[in-house]
């Protein structure tokens, strides 16, 4: 089918080359020419901006919407109001606040636009592996994009599902980075541990290998664990400063909200949060208390 | 090739039923009589107890010991020592601490019987799909048994290995399952957020299933709890109760000793303690000191 592609960032350039190789009409827009230019000569139907895609576009339109969460979507939602019609689509297929996504549909409902938001996860194996994908909105519309899913997909029946009405999708991609953070954390603790354990010097990328087969813990995010230790064990190049981009924290406020015990998720966060602080002040307090109250001996900064 | 098999619980008898469609000549032992008269009947060698094993095996002779942690293991392994003779070996496929399969490893040297420890993962899923094994021990006493953990394992040359001297094969096994606790733990916090936000009225299958092809957290456990979801969603008849067989702590104990921290490994193992307790005494008096200081009120027993 045919379909606007917003964002050619990794994520939708990789996407419009899925679709493209699946036989859609991909019409695309980036603030940036040279990656409009590129997607163009890989087969998709370049335009100077958003009134040009829309204009290239038939009625009922799609438009997925790639580009960074929070104002990025918010900017390019406001501007899609504008210039879409009543019956047409914006599919928000970003890591947007599921609470931005309720309150994006009212506001697209209010002039007759129909919205869709995926929660997608795949990251830059996508392209080849196909993405999985939650969905959210308006279930026969989302029925209408079934050519568009089952192509991004992993394959046409497998890995993308309706999951409820505005904003569920998102929420389930939310709740699926929380738990991606504490399955990291707790391959992170276990290695750790192996690593610490002198007396055995095993090898770290040997462990994951045999894991790979078998094993409980066996998983897509041993698989790449896997790959990297075999490619560098001691990660001495590697700054232990973890970032992240919110789903995490949205998981533990949501966890919070709604009265959910989730320790687990909350201190994958926290674990992150920590290894962003050089030189902690909490510490460093911890130190002088225990001096205050028994006489303990301080280590001064070097 | 001709091995001993002591112990035909769930996982040593599926072990020796692999073992017998590779073609090895497994001799085999149990408390239960009736245990053994089914193996024989399967294709195994019955044997009245660990003497008439031991005298039914050529030397060097390779003997398996498949019963449970903790004092089981340690009895069979004295009767072993004495015997066995010089040359031969006993193999611990079972969930031992690896301080025990160290000192045993000494015990049975003095004797010059030696001793491979395995970490055995798979479950009741491995008679099918193969055993993960990470293996301890003399790295050639190991290779001479070459062919039997490639009858157990997924394939021949995978999910299998040597990770170290005596101690490393189940230290590496005590590790994966503080790791299994730790991805456990996850979804289960993932999944309980997504089931209270009752506004979305999500199909919990639904996103696990939509989460097993493409998604950054599939995996073995995913598709255990796709399925388990698929069957019952509600949990109804299931007790919030949730046991553990001692792996997690020895992680924890580990960590401690090498001050490493590992808080969501430890966070794991602390919220199955908590969910034994039905009525918690720390609640209770957390809910009197907030009603001392502050005049809070307190939710009486009922």
């Amino acid at each position: 089918m045919q379909m606007g592609m917003i964002g050619l960032g990794k994520m939708g350039a990789n996407m419009t080359t899925r679709l493209l190789a699946g036989g859609h009409t991909i019409v695309v827009s980036d603030l940036s020419a040279a990656a409009v230019e590129k997607a163009g000569s890989g087969g998709a139907l370049p335009t100077t901006g958003l009134a040009d895609l829309v204009g290239k576009l038939k009625a009922p339109r799609a438009v997925w919407v790639m580009v960074p969460s929070g104002d990025p979507t918010e900017q390019t939602v406001w501007k899609l109001r504008d210039l879409l019609s009543v019956g047409d689509i914006v599919i928000d297929g970003g890591n947007s606040n599921y609470k931005d996504s309720m309150r994006r549909a009212e506001m697209l409902k209010q002039k007759g636009i129909n919205f869709v938001d995926v929660g997608t996860s795949g990251g830059v194996w996508g392209l080849a592996n196909g993405y999985s994908m939650m969905i959210g909105g308006d279930k026969k519309i989302v029925e209408s994009l079934r050519p568009i899913f089952e192509t991004l997909a992993p394959a046409p029946d497998l890995g993308w599902g309706y999951v409820g009405p505005s904003g569920a999708g998102h929420y389930a991609k939310m709740i699926h980075n929380g738990i991606e953070y504490g399955m990291m954390q707790a391959f992170a603790e276990g290695f750790a541990i192996l690593k610490a354990k002198t007396e055995f010097n095993m090898e770290l990328a040997e462990v994951a290998r045999i894991w790979q087969h078998g094993s409980v813990v066996r998983s897509w995010l041993l698989d790449l664990l896997a790959e990297a230790l075999a490619h560098d064990e001691k990660l001495e190049d590697i700054a232990a400063f973890v970032p992240d981009s919110g789903e995490g924290r949205w998981t533990v406020a949501e966890a919070i909200d709604l009265n959910v015990s989730a320790p687990i998720i909350m201190l994958s966060l926290e674990r992150r949060i920590r290894s962003r602080e050089s030189d902690p002040y909490a510490d460093k307090l911890l130190s002088v208390l225990r001096n205050q109250f028994g006489g303990h001996a301080i280590k001064k900064q070097e």
